[in-house]
């Protein structure tokens, strides 16, 4: 008799869990690959750009007439430490995964003359303890599943290094995976290439694009199959009646800049030139596959209670002339640099929430929001108010800015970036850098300089009014300093002294 | 510095579990589907007999070399209510999923012109509250994954029905799934059939193999393709470093019995008719994988830490002419009929399990053991102490049986199958079962008649004692009736006067 009234306690404990379960909502995250602020027909600066008037995204501006646009969204620079913080909560100065990953133990650090960088977590996150260079973390979709959410992961992932279980979404707990793995980009997006595999089947490079063998020697664009294979997961989410959570990661608008047919003529009868025709036909792909979601939701019922965030992970590539036309460095106008720098056009991010009954429709918030918020904020989001991770989470949620509540305090954000990336270009380099109102501090690690500009007034971070206010430079460096040292950051050292890098309070 | 300090209490407590987590070993759970007592060249009986020389199972008879036979191992008749017991440690009076299950809402129950049915759970097991007709559940792979293991379903799952969320194995904590799915049965087992799907890739029946697309149109066999991909997911278990629970879930030998061409000839060659040689060839395909897994353990030093167990989900298929020659319900023998019926050939499986440093090689166990026990075994096994399921487990961990300290006390086992199966045969329909020591207790829900028998002397229930022994039935089925409503099981109705039939112990 004892075994059965035991029985009868844990199913009672199940139904009050399925009476919660009807309230919570679908989340979808929509995440773009290197995607500028200014990679869009919707205007995220106070005036129109010449940006604008290029890109076509009929469904962004949708979204934002349905939810909140964030003028001030930041993430990482690169790829790898925004994904990291968006599934931990971590800032990267915490995760220490600083520059983007692939191979296990191996840095993707660029050789410097007088700089020798740490040793960062190359390979990422991991699930479980004990992988050496990783994070170990409990990560978002690990608790969404846990608390009954359908968690489906569609795109890239670039979570951890190759032959890390990290390199597979489905340890952090996604349940369906499509599509993801290792690598942080595309080695083509077009299913007559494979999607990056020769005609018998093997990958031509790191970045072949895994499954979607369906698909293969179809005329038909990678951000098309990855959107036709998340509704199939959503069509079984609405089957099962779980609530879901689907991490639509575009691996658009990442190199390599393959022409999207359905959208590229287009341009170029506009009279655009080659390569900026090409991008926009693949920001208009990306553009398509959002609509297409908002759709199935529509269709389906699910809008009204479905969640949609529209985020980019870092700047638009602008260091390198073979994929976009124009100046180096300016197509991210008028943010000063792209992808890699420290500079806005390498971190500030266009944003936009629907959340259908609390976000007010076409709403506008100017507050500073970090990738690192993603992950408090999408819990409280799905009613998970009681969670435990093993990482220290450094976000703070946004949901009473969706509220419309305000956040009565003054947010602070802070980056570091030890590393050397790719390419070169302002801004690009061993950084740490903090925004407080609205000042922003950079720190240069190799020659201890520092910048200071007021990002109200001066965006494009052309006046550097550190030799003005030295007060504030040191009062920004202090708190700095302190951040960093409170989350354990790393730093570069000297290569002649073998001496670490001053800490910018320091100097 | 708060943040700091709690930021190294977690990651104090992640390096404890890490360290833990090198002794951990791995688990192959290798599940046959549809094989029965005799269908091996590996003897479970006291005696050889003339089927274990039809079989030919080499690598089972290495596995037995190295580890510890059970004879007395028992399943479930069919197959849905031995996998949801395998999964959950609940009896399948508990769990009713008392049938086999497929489409969401749909009875796979025959008509009867007396009974009517229950309505048992026709969609399988859940991991979320609040779906209907299914059994709620913390599943086996969920607590392991949960424990740092890396956990890979390979094969068939048959755990839920089609649009339920248990339809497919990632839902119940698999991280990796290998073309499992709601139906219990290939379409076929041949590449050149590209696994039941059509030139274009359709589906010709709910029973085509899910995934496995790059072995479509080549000349392999389903088991062959299998043990590839289970090996491709152990390499990436080995490179993670993290111990691994295989759920090795073949296919085989369920019908169709599609000839393997690398086995069939040599079984014609030795005289065997077709059907039976067929049956064979499919048998050792199995056989051939098992030893495929071993030798890459050996290959790769991780046989010296991993457990294998290896057993089958209910009786060998007897019931039917089409697929197997010889007389109908002889093909178990010298057990009585076959899948389906609750005579020792609907139940009794081959067991074998291989556990170095604790399980005495070349060791033979005759303890009672049953497939619900598999749960709480394989937890204490990974170390997985202290857990929570929202289901009540009715198994019990038969480690002390590895570790040759004996029970200590007597097990009984029960079965209740208020069901009407798909083919016709001795011990086949709704019935109820109680194993005691050698007493073997049948009751048949139908007509009320009860069946008793001494198994130890008479394993092929040829000898009904009820009328000599009265006692004895009437004790076993006052334990049984207490048990069954002990556990809330189901039990059919008269059509004529819509009353359910009586209990054994109401008779």
């Amino acid at each position: 008799m004892k075994r059965l009234l035991a029985s009868f306690a844990l199913l009672a404990s199940a139904s009050a869990m399925a009476a919660d379960g009807g309230e919570r909502p679908n989340i979808v995250l929509f995440l773009v690959d290197d995607m500028g602020w200014q990679d869009t027909s919707l205007p995220f600066y106070k005036e129109r750009t010449r940006y604008n008037d290029l890109f076509e995204t009929p469904n962004m501006e949708r979204l934002a007439s349905e939810g909140m646009m964030f003028t001030s969204a930041y993430a990482s620079s690169v790829s790898s430490p925004s994904r990291c913080s968006l599934m931990t909560g971590s800032n990267a100065a915490r995760h220490r995964v600083t520059n983007w990953t692939l191979e296990r133990n191996v840095s993707t650090d660029r050789d410097d003359d007088l700089l020798a960088f740490p040793q960062w977590n190359v390979n990422g996150l991991a699930c479980v303890p004990g992988v050496e260079n990783t994070f170990y973390v409990t990560a978002l979709p690990e608790l969404l599943r846990r608390a009954g959410y359908f968690t489906i992961h569609c795109g890239k992932a670039h979570l951890g290094a190759i032959d890390t279980p990290g390199e597979n979404p489905v340890h952090f707990g996604f349940e369906v995976n499509i599509a993801g793995h290792a690598a942080g980009g595309p080695a083509s997006y077009l299913g007559v290439d494979n999607f990056g595999h020769d005609s018998v089947g093997n990958p031509v490079s790191k970045f072949a694009i895994p499954g979607l063998r369906d698909y293969w020697g179809q005329d038909i664009f990678l951000s098309e199959a990855l959107t036709i294979e998340a509704l199939r997961a959503l069509d079984k989410a609405d089957a099962y009646g779980q609530p879901f959570f689907l991490y639509m990661s575009h691996y658009a608008v990442h190199v390599p800049i393959d022409k999207d047919n359905r959208f590229y003529q287009k341009y170029i009868d506009r009279g655009i030139p080659e390569k900026d025709a090409a991008y926009a036909a693949l920001v208009e792909g990306m553009d398509k596959s959002l609509g297409d979601l908002m759709d199935w939701l529509e269709e389906t019922g699910n809008d009204r209670n479905t969640i949609i965030i529209f985020m980019s992970d870092n700047g638009g590539l602008a260091a390198e002339t073979y994929c976009r036309d124009g100046e180096r460095h300016t197509q991210n106008a008028p943010l000063n640099s792209g992808k890699g720098s420290a500079y806005e056009g390498g971190i500030r991010e266009p944003m936009i929430v629907k959340w259908p009954g609390t976000v007010e429709p076409g709403s506008e918030c100017d507050e500073l929001v970090a990738i690192e918020d993603f992950f408090p904020t999408i819990l409280e989001m799905a009613g998970v108010r009681r969670y435990e991770t093993v990482q220290a989470v450094d976000g703070e949620s946004f949901v009473p800015l969706l509220k419309g509540e305000g956040r009565g305090k003054e947010r602070t954000l802070i980056w570091n970036f030890p590393n050397k990336w790719d390419a070169e270009g302002p801004g690009i380099g061993a950084t740490c850098t903090i925004r407080r109102g609205d000042w922003k501090l950079i720190y240069f690690y190799k020659d201890g300089h520092k910048e200071l500009y007021d990002i109200a007034s001066d965006i494009g971070e052309r006046n550097d009014l550190s030799s003005q206010q030295p007060e504030q430079v040191e009062k920004l460096s202090r708190l700095l300093g302190r951040k960093l040292r409170g989350m354990d950051a790393q730093r570069p050292a000297f290569k002649a002294t073998g001496k670490p890098c001053p800490w910018p309070d320091e100097l």
